[in-house]
């Protein structure tokens, strides 16, 4: 049903206030519904419901720094909510960045993936720096030649200013999230071809058999699972984090990088060069039948601009109903 | 026919010291001879004929320092050759990472490409640090929905250390790099499908109708197109570098970025844990019909080692010819 963000979020922050903070759970509330009105519905208000709704979760301490230097940071998550955790993150690696130029910092042991790669790296982009993160995640999908799965979802965001709004890309490196599975399922939907393989290797449509097996890379080929391994990697290994399922209590690993362009060329003329470069490729001629050349993003931003035009969105009747909205 | 590797190289460095100095030479002849025996022949001594061979390059000025701070450096490369300056600019890049923990330096006006990433990013793991790299070409690659060349063949480059040898990833964003389908008009040679569409959008399978016409992105896809875009604006405007063909006088860009492991975890248990996640990708059970998981970059060093074993490599005679060197 159609519902009103404002009363929405409200609502939300209601429901998370018994748990967080009131600057947490705005956090938190509003990560939910940055996935939510940009269309990623499988990252947005359905993390309150399930198993592990996330206003229910028991943390073991409060998030402590372990590392810190002028550039870095890594942080023990102390199984507290990713997007609290990664908010923080990304805040001191823009401060960092802002003050010396570049920033890393990496998060360990939150309690479930930080959600949603776009938010985080359009924050950093909103600062005037270049964005990059990439987050790993329980063994979900296989590698080339593989049938195990070895990787997570293992998103990629990179994101950077220009004199418009910032560009902000967000892919993962599985042709299918583990949550468009549970989504497929929870739906009683097949899959498409080519997304995944059961636990024998064999192609499968089924969204249970795949959960059983794993998905594939998104090109089917070496170069995806060459960027899955490197995201295994620095958001695993790097960020002390697990890596192909070596610790099933602490799956989750985040990292995130902030680059100044000042740092070798003046930032507006990299910002104005980047919105001439994005208007050249707007502005490409098209493929037959398509009606307009859209930019990673676009159609995300445009969801959002229009669930913020209307003052609502659609949400799941069944999702409020479980949260006792309606 | 085969040659001997020690021979080839005493060669290669005779005919380039006409034009450059002992030390750029042995940096170029380098370069050049780790392309031709990881079996990327396209970037190996074939650069040294043809219609601008890298010995007989003019270039505008000496390279010239932009901008230089703790952290970073810019390189106007005064159309000097790119082996040479971007060798510089790894150097750079490592001893500023190693002191200060990160490190991102640009290269812009090489005369030509930098031929291949895993070189770059080989060097930086080797020194323990991570290793990234991206550069920028003439546009010869399309957009996802888009049929016009809007990127070059924007190829990025990863590397991490490990207890063993650094694992060294290296990939193009476009599905084929243009010296690929010169490689293929120069031999007769029909490209694959799915690789290239002519002038007007239909698939082709010529080269010389896909040089007038456009590669597509690896995938065919929006995110293989997304991450040209952003090999296309980290490589060029934020190196000062052209974009889109907007400056086709100095087209190509390269960027490099050293991250010391350390402002994070220890870099011996980085290593260690890097070493285990790999093991564990190749012990991962295989397809059916597979022999062996191979991980990123696997086939161009066991070509690079069995090369150096066997002390000679095989190289087209009409090459050798046209460099006098049979």
């Amino acid at each position: 049903m159609k519902i009103s963000i404002n009363e929405l979020r409200q609502k939300i922050l209601e429901t998370l206030k018994k748990r967080y903070s009131q600057e947490e759970s705005e956090q938190i509330a509003d990560i939910l519904l940055y996935a939510e009105t940009s269309g990623v519905k499988s990252m947005g208000i359905v993390k309150m419901v399930g198993t592990e709704p996330i206003q229910d979760m028991v943390a073991e301490h409060e998030p402590r720094v372990v590392r810190d230097t002028k550039l870095s940071q890594l942080i023990d998550a102390g199984g507290n909510a990713a997007p609290v955790v990664c908010h923080q993150a990304v805040e001191t690696a823009i401060k960092k960045a802002k003050e010396h130029g570049m920033a890393i910092v990496g998060v360990y042991n939150t309690h479930s993936s930080n959600l949603t790669q776009a938010y985080y790296v359009e924050r950093i982009a909103q600062s005037d720096l270049i964005g990059i993160s990439m987050a790993s995640a329980p063994a979900s999908s296989s590698g080339f030649d593989s049938i195990d799965p070895i990787f997570g979802t293992n998103p990629i965001g990179m994101a950077f200013p220009t004199n418009d709004e910032p560009l902000v890309f967000d892919m993962t490196t599985a042709a299918m999230p583990w949550s468009g599975l549970v989504l497929a399922q929870a739906r009683g939907e097949q899959i498409s071809e080519n997304i995944a393989i059961d636990s024998q290797g064999n192609p499968t449509t089924d969204p249970g058999e795949a959960m059983k097996g794993a998905t594939l890379p998104f090109d089917h080929g070496y170069k995806g699972s060459g960027l899955a391994l490197m995201v295994e990697t620095l958001a695993g290994p790097l960020v002390n984090a697990a890596y192909v399922d070596t610790d099933l209590d602490s799956p989750y690993g985040s990292l995130f990088i902030a680059i100044d362009p000042n740092l070798l060329v003046d930032t507006d003329k990299f910002k104005k060069s980047a919105s001439d470069l994005l208007n050249k490729v707007r502005e490409s001629r098209k493929k037959s039948g398509v009606e307009a050349i859209r930019l990673p993003g676009e159609r995300a931003k445009e969801n959002r601009k229009q669930a913020e035009a209307s003052g609502s969105i659609d949400v799941d009747d069944a999702v409020l109903k479980q949260l006792g909205y309606i």
